[in-house]
C-alpha cells in the first residue's frame, strides 16, 4: 500500500503578469533584417509568444502557472516574467512558504523580485548577465520574505546564460534528450538556497552560473520545483515532443505535474528523493510492504521556450 | 539472485602521456603577480599537478587511468591530456571499441585526437573555445576509427568552458553537491555520439557546449564513461570530499569504479540504465526474482581538478 506525502485539494489555472521590453537588432550574424516580431497576447492561463528579433536567434515562449490548491485565491506564491530583450529572457521565482508562519505573505517577495528583474532587464549594469540581474533585482526588494529564483537570458548568438539560486531550474531538450540541466541547490532536503530579506539568506554570489550554446529547435523548459518534483525527465521529453505548440506544451506539463502532485500513490521524483534522504513510512508500515510515495503539492510554474532562427 | 552484465578479469593501473604548455599571465583581476607554478611530475599511474598561473584562478589536477582488463598490455583505448594553458585545460577521449571487429585498433583514433588537441591548445583559431579545439583536432586525425570526447578549458576569470561529443563527461562538485553535470549524447543505449574518420559520424557541430562560473575549491571531475557508468554521484561526492589530494581522489575514484565494474551483483548506473532501456534477464529468471545487475567493464579515465585562486 502506498503512503502519500501530502493531502490534496482541487486546483485551478492562473497566470501572473508579465511585460514586454523593446526589441534589439540582431547583427552578429550579419543577416539582413527580418521582421519576426509578434505582439504579446494578453494574460491568460496559458500564454504563447514569439520573443522576436529583427534577425537571428530567439525564443518562442509559452507559459502556464497552476497555484497550490490551498493558495488559489491569491494566485499562489510563484511569480515569473518573460521578456523579448536580446533573444529572450525568462525567469521564475518561488516564494518560500515558511514565511506564512510569521504572518508574512510569501508571495510578496517573489512577485517583487520578478517585477524588479523585469524592469531591470535592459539595465546597463546588468549587461546581459543573469547574475547581475539577480543582484540588482534582489537589492531593490523592499518587502520581507525569501524566494528561490532562476533567470535565463538568450543572447542573439545562441548562448543561453543561466543563473539559479535554489531549486527553480532549467532543462534543455535536444533531439528527444535532456542535453542540459541545472542542479538544485539545497542546504538540506526541502530547504533550498534562497534570496532573502534577511542577512542569513543567500545572495547573487551563491548563484550557480552556467550557459549552453543552443541550437535551432532546442526546447528550453524552465520551472519552479513544483514542476521538477512531480515530473521525471522522460515525461517532460515525451510531452514536449508530442505538443505542436509551446503553449500547449507548458499547459500539458503543468497539468500532468499537478495531477501527479495530488496522486498519493505516484512515485514522484520528490518521494524518491525523500526516501534517499531517509524519510519514509514508520517501520511497522514497511513490514507491511508500504513505502513513502506521492507527488508534492505546490505552486507549479512552467515556461517553455522553443529556439527559432531567422536563418531557417 | 543477481545476474551480471559482464565477466571480469583483473586490471592494472596505467597512465598516458600528457604535456605542459606555457603559462599565461592573469591580469583581469589586476592582482600583483604571484608565482604558483609547479613542475609536472613524470608520468605515473596517478599524477597531480598545479596548473599554475602567475595570478588568478587555476586547476590543481590529478589523473588516473585503469585500462579494461582485456586491454592492459596496450594501455586501453582511452587517452587524455592536461595543459596549464589559461587556467588549465583537461580533456579525455574514449576510442570506440567496435572498430576492433574491423581489425582497427580503437586506441589509435583517441590517442591521435588527444595528441592533436594537446598541440593545438594555444592555436589562435582555437581562441580558447573547446568546440574549436575539437574541430581542429578532429580535422587533423589521419587514422581510421572513432571516439567520444570531452574538453574543458578554464579561463582565468573562472569560467570553465566545456564541449563534449558522446558520453565522456564533466561534473562540478561544490560544497558537497553536484552543481553541474554534462549530459551524455547517445543515438541509442550504448551507442554514443562519436567523432569519426567516416562521414557518418558526428562533428564539432554536434558537440554540446556549456560553461559554468567556477568558485574556489570547486572540484571538477572529468571522466570517460567507464567512470560514470560505474559510480553514482553520491559516491563521487563522498570520495572527492574525503581525499586531501587531487591525485588521491582521482586514484580512489578510478579504483572504486574498477571494483564496481567487476562486481556482478552491483546495481551500477549502467545496469539501471540498461533496465530502463528494456534490457534484462530472461522472463523465467525474473520469475525467480533475478534482475540485470553488474558494473560495466571498461577503460576508466579520471581527471580531478581543484579550483585554486591566488586571491586566497
Amino acid at each position: 500500500m502506498a503512503i502519500p506525502l501530502f493531502n490534496s485539494i482541487a486546483a485551478i489555472s492562473h497566470c501572473t503578469n508579465k511585460r514586454l521590453n523593446t526589441i534589439s537588432t540582431f547583427d552578429s550574424l550579419k543577416l539582413p533584417p527580418i521582421h519576426k516580431m509578434k505582439k504579446w497576447v494578453s494574460c491568460s492561463p496559458t500564454d504563447s509568444n514569439s520573443l522576436g528579433l529583427e534577425a537571428g536567434v530567439w525564443l518562442n515562449v509559452g507559459t502556464h502557472l497552476i497555484p497550490h490548491p490551498n493558495k488559489v485565491e491569491k494566485g499562489g506564491e510563484d511569480a515569473f516574467f518573460v521578456s523579448s530583450h536580446g533573444g529572450g529572457v525568462i525567469a521564475v521565482a518561488d516564494g518560500v512558504s515558511g514565511w506564512a508562519e510569521k504572518d508574512v505573505d510569501p508571495a510578496l517577495f517573489s512577485r517583487q523580485l520578478m517585477a524588479n528583474a523585469s524592469s531591470l532587464v535592459e539595465d546597463e549594469e546588468v549587461n546581459y548577465n543573469p547574475r547581475n540581474l539577480i543582484r540588482k533585482a534582489h537589492a531593490a526588494v523592499s518587502t520581507v520574505g525569501s524566494a528561490t529564483v532562476a533567470v535565463a537570458m538568450l543572447e542573439r548568438n545562441g548562448t543561453l546564460k543561466i543563473a539559479n539560486v535554489g531549486d527553480c531550474g532549467v532543462k534543455v531538450i535536444r533531439k528527444g534528450r535532456v542535453t542540459f540541466s541545472t542542479s538544485p541547490q539545497e542546504h538540506y532536503f526541502d530547504c533550498p538556497y534562497q534570496l532573502s530579506s534577511e542577512t542569513v539568506g543567500q545572495t547573487f554570489l551563491d548563484a550557480t552560473v552556467t550557459s549552453i550554446e543552443l541550437m535551432e529547435e532546442d526546447m528550453v523548459v524552465m520551472g519552479s520545483d513544483g514542476l521538477f518534483d512531480n515530473l521525471f525527465d522522460q515525461e517532460i521529453i515525451s510531452i514536449v515532443g508530442s505538443c505542436d505548440d509551446v503553449s500547449d506544451a507548458a499547459k500539458a506539463l503543468a497539468n500532468l505535474a499537478h495531477t501527479h502532485s495530488k496522486d498519493s500513490s505516484f512515485e514522484s521524483p520528490y518521494s524518491l528523493e525523500a526516501r534517499v534522504h531517509g524519510f519514509d513510512v514508520p517501520w511497522w508500515k514497511k513490514l507491511l510492504g508500504m513505502k513513502l510515495t506521492g507527488g508534492k503539492l505546490d505552486d507549479i510554474t512552467v515556461i517553455v521556450g522553443q529556439v527559432k532562427s531567422s536563418m531557417s
